[in-house]
């Protein structure tokens, strides 16, 4: 019987040394073996002198995750090592795949060791602003492996429902169709000044980051390594930064009085303040109130039912 | 004329020593001042003796966010710190408001350095498994700030789309409303075996993890420090962790062959898969294949009409 192995599964963050965790760091010092994407292994070079890399490339993760598991399954130290969050559109979910398959049960060989990094949105956001500071989604655009009608959906709904949104995989060589159909869902939904990030290579050597609008965001290069954030109804821009405000504004006054009607710690007052994005629509002669979502919903259902 | 102050927006993940990154702790070293909710203080006691701390009660924000502005604008170096990211639902919006509204141009004083960290959903996300291994969204129950229509909206979206769903301030002393009809909302459009996770305080002293479904997730104690991740329709528990799968098992077979039909590096094909939760439902009299969430906003929509 071999001894128990210790399988790391490691987000380094975005890649610059400082911004990756000591757990991270201690786990891919004690392994003996490292797996990950060329990209990511070589983020990490300084620490694996003398240790066995086994890199592959991207569309390999099923290979490399069978690798991973079965040498620390025998007994080995190893560290899959993702860039961002591992457990974020990243190898863990794979791993506990490929470990499934195998039968594997805890207690078992290997231990797990699941080692949380920053993701792409807070990587991304702390070099535009605050584009997260209220409700949020990411949505992955590659539809290698998720059908597109499912991805669209979720576009669709993140819209309608005034999401700052998260794009992943915005495009690729093969991949261009879909970022301009996301923008295209998205602006049936919000004003076309609603503010946009675009940033590549977050805290690489390569940054770059531009803040635009919905409206020009298809004008500059979209590629693999660029993070797509699109602000809410919310979200302004000030001095070149991109920001979702928590709200308080609709409670306090800029010197931090409360405003009349309203109390701390008590659920907002909405008095005559309507939804954000609300407004009086006719549809087919009735009046509503509601969001342009709520309202391109109503039509396609009238539409199908042929009401 | 004053020196240029820097004022730093520091999340330092969870606030375990070794899930902070190198630059949040070299932040909170070079910071004369120190401002924070006490409770995020104390998990960085360890780096600010002598430092001057500005700490305050958690309804005290805008007065925080103010106090480290001035002191900083006047020459200071100042670290405003947030657990998780102080980006998502942190200081870091509430900075740019204070700037704003005392009219801060890029190139005065203070400098801004913001500085990302580990977020709640991936620090709670890697004790539990993989929950956020594909598209998923964060929202906050918490409606002192926002109003609660605004939050149903956004609940009743991301349940629809099938997203994986991060519940941030789920509840309160005074607010265990919203959970509740988060959870009725939530169930409407998910199965009651959909797993979900519990996690209070991860990677801290009192932290506590428990993995349970949508129809139970009620009977655990549920307050300010927990933070709940419900998973989509292709969430899955092996072995008491939480998987979300990234898809691979619709183009690959378990060994890493492409299945018949499908392409690497290729949109995924279709065939006569269907969407994963759609489902024929005869509504009024018409067939009509759809998602559960499609039919409940049909059913809406003809109520409203009095079709």
């Amino acid at each position: 019987m071999t001894d128990r192995g210790i399988l790391y599964v490691v987000g380094i963050g975005p890649g610059a040394g400082d911004h990756t965790t000591p757990a991270a760091l201690a786990a891919i010092r004690d392994a003996e073996v490292i797996v990950g994407y060329t990209t990511y292994i070589k983020l990490v070079r300084a620490l694996i002198g003398g240790k066995e890399v086994i890199r592959t490339g991207m569309t390999e993760e099923i290979g490399r995750a069978r690798a991973a598991v079965e040498r620390a399954r025998a007994g080995g130290k190893v560290a899959v090592v993702s860039s961002g969050d591992a457990g974020v559109y990243g190898m863990a979910g794979l791993v506990f795949e490929v470990l499934r398959d195998l039968g594997w049960r805890r207690g078992d060989s290997p231990a797990l060791r699941l080692i949380p990094g920053i993701t792409a949105l807070s990587s991304c956001g702390s070099l535009v602003g605050a584009p997260l500071g209220h409700d949020f989604c990411a949505i992955s655009l590659s539809d290698l492996l998720t059908p597109w009608p499912v991805i669209a959906r979720r576009i669709e709904a993140a819209a309608a429902a005034d999401f700052v949104i998260g794009l992943y995989n915005p495009a690729s060589g093969r991949r261009t169709r879909q970022i301009v159909e996301a923008q295209a869902t998205i602006r049936r939904h919000r004003d076309g000044t609603t503010p946009v990030a675009l940033v590549k290579s977050a805290y690489r050597k390569l940054q770059h980051a531009v803040i635009t609008d919905l409206d020009h965001l298809l004008d500059y290069e979209i590629g693999m390594l660029t993070t797509v954030l699109v602000g809410s109804s919310q979200s302004f821009v000030f001095e070149g930064y991109l920001v979702t405000p928590r709200g308080y504004g609709h409670k306090y006054t800029a010197a931090g009085q409360v405003k009349d009607g309203q109390r701390p710690g008590h659920s907002l007052v909405l008095g005559d303040t309507a939804l954000p994005d609300a407004r009086l629509v006719t549809l087919r002669g009735v009046d509503h109130f509601g969001t342009p979502g709520d309202v391109r919903c109503m039509q396609v259902v009238l539409d199908f039912l042929g009401c």
